[in-house]
């Protein structure tokens, strides 16, 4: 691995990390685990129904096999939920921590749900966010006594304000942050945010709230691009250099906080990248973290 | 006009003011005030560009025929752009300022644009959001002097922040209100802010927010609703009710803290209410008002 003391995100690919949503049309988790190593590719981040397509022993193996970091595991979370599916969503997160513990992961990223109708279908339709909010609150605080037994830090990711209501109810990196402060006052690393461009890029808060994370709260720190226009608002993710995100000032601020991971790479791409072949697209996130990122 | 002291948005819809937007692809300008007035409505908010297809002199008599009041005038701002462009984002914004006078609006309501290359087309690309922002805050200073000679208050409508890039830069209560406070510390009125649903719902600051504005800031309150799934990201806002937004909520921490404006009714809808017939989406904007909002 490279040296984490005099690291730096730019001109080396060491330092990426795909995450398998990128190219999740293209192969299955083993396949993309493969075509990353023979790259040179250090770290991926899997999500979890593409390590249960192959198997999670499977996916170990490939993993190993690679000498694969992982920058995250892809997901835990959705909590809002009637009361009555309350041990599903506890025993779906406890599963998410153990898989993203055997899989050596470094964190388990945390989507939390919107409205308790999307979070988890078949609860009552409701259009209280603030009750959903207080349900993540509750969930978070329960699984992360399992996650500390574990070993397995829980990264909450502040979703971009148009997924409020069906994907996350946490929107912002204050809001994330004060989450954060209330269940793990002590900052003892259990506990932190995935940082996503995507999500974050426009908060007038941004610099400030990354600086008020700090190292021990970073814990990932993903890159695409937001473009314009963008025609669907979960699929059309850009390629980093392609859209308006100043990339390069965002991973300044979170380096100079502290943050050691790798760059991921998670583009969500109906129509253009998930429709190219998959060397063509990892060799894009090389060339574009050297340039762009 | 009704008693503004007793006042109470829901069940009379002497308090809806129909945003001309909501149906401009069924009719001209004269056209929609006459539909409004027929019904019983008291109030609406047009565009520039439905005004300028009218003439100015023919609106200022439709408006006066119907004895209808305007509860905003849409729109100012796009304030970043190219230095060479500054004296056309001037006068642009001052002839707003003298339309929204000639008509009586309550306020001229300013979408303050976002990168220079999408808010004034021909300025070179930019991804410094900081440097938008900063220009977004000289324009409005600068503005502001005209806009107080004129007696017309500025309302700055903090945008959803999937708007960030290219149509506005200001995407919070916490942001627009921290504008204020710099260029208008006195609260004197003549600067305040356009809350509209549609645009601030998911912010977990607003309730905080809308009671920081107080009566002297909330200059307009505007509501639609948020679909899940939304299609497209400008052309798909739902009627009141058929969303997810806890409009009832919104209205009422608005009125708590003084509005005692209209509740104007903004729809952007592509594929459905824009191809209904103007008279079924009245009667329906009707209908819900006295029903959702």
């Amino acid at each position: 691995m490279p040296d984490f003391k005099t690291r730096d995100f730019s001109g080396d690919h060491r330092w990426l990390s795909i995450n398998t949503a990128t190219v999740r049309k293209q192969g299955d988790l083993v396949e993309i685990l493969d075509a990353c190593t023979r790259r040179g590719i250090r770290a991926v981040a899997p999500w979890r129904d593409q390590v249960a397509a192959v198997g999670l022993d499977a996916a170990v193996r490939a993993v190993r096999t690679g000498e694969l970091a992982l920058s995250g595991y892809c997901r835990g979370g959705m909590f809002p939920a009637d009361p009555s599916k309350a041990a599903e969503v506890r025993d779906d997160n406890r599963r998410a921590v153990d898989e993203a513990a055997a899989l050596g992961a470094v964190c388990l990223v945390l989507v939390v749900g919107g409205l308790p109708q999307y979070s988890r279908p078949g609860s009552p339709a409701s259009k209280d966010l603030a009750l959903a909010r207080s349900q993540v609150e509750d969930g978070i605080a329960e699984l992360l006594d399992y996650a500390r037994e574990a070993g397995m830090p829980l990264a909450i990711e502040p979703l971009h304000p148009m997924y409020a209501a069906d994907r996350a109810c946490v929107n912002t990196m204050a809001q994330a942050l004060d989450l954060c402060d209330r269940l793990d006052p002590g900052r003892s690393g259990a506990l932190g945010v995935a940082v996503d461009v995507y999500h974050v890029w426009w908060d007038p808060q941004l610099e400030a709230q990354i600086r008020r994370a700090g190292r021990e709260r970073l814990l990932a720190f993903h890159v695409c691009d937001w473009l314009v226009p963008t025609t669907d608002l979960l699929l059309d993710r850009g390629m980093m250099g392609d859209g308006v995100i100043d990339i390069p000032r965002i991973r300044g601020w979170v380096e100079e906080s502290g943050f050691t991971g790798f760059s991921e790479v998670e583009i969500f791409s109906q129509g253009n990248w998930w429709e190219k072949p998959m060397g063509e697209v990892l060799d894009t996130c090389i060339e574009r973290h050297r340039s762009v990122v």
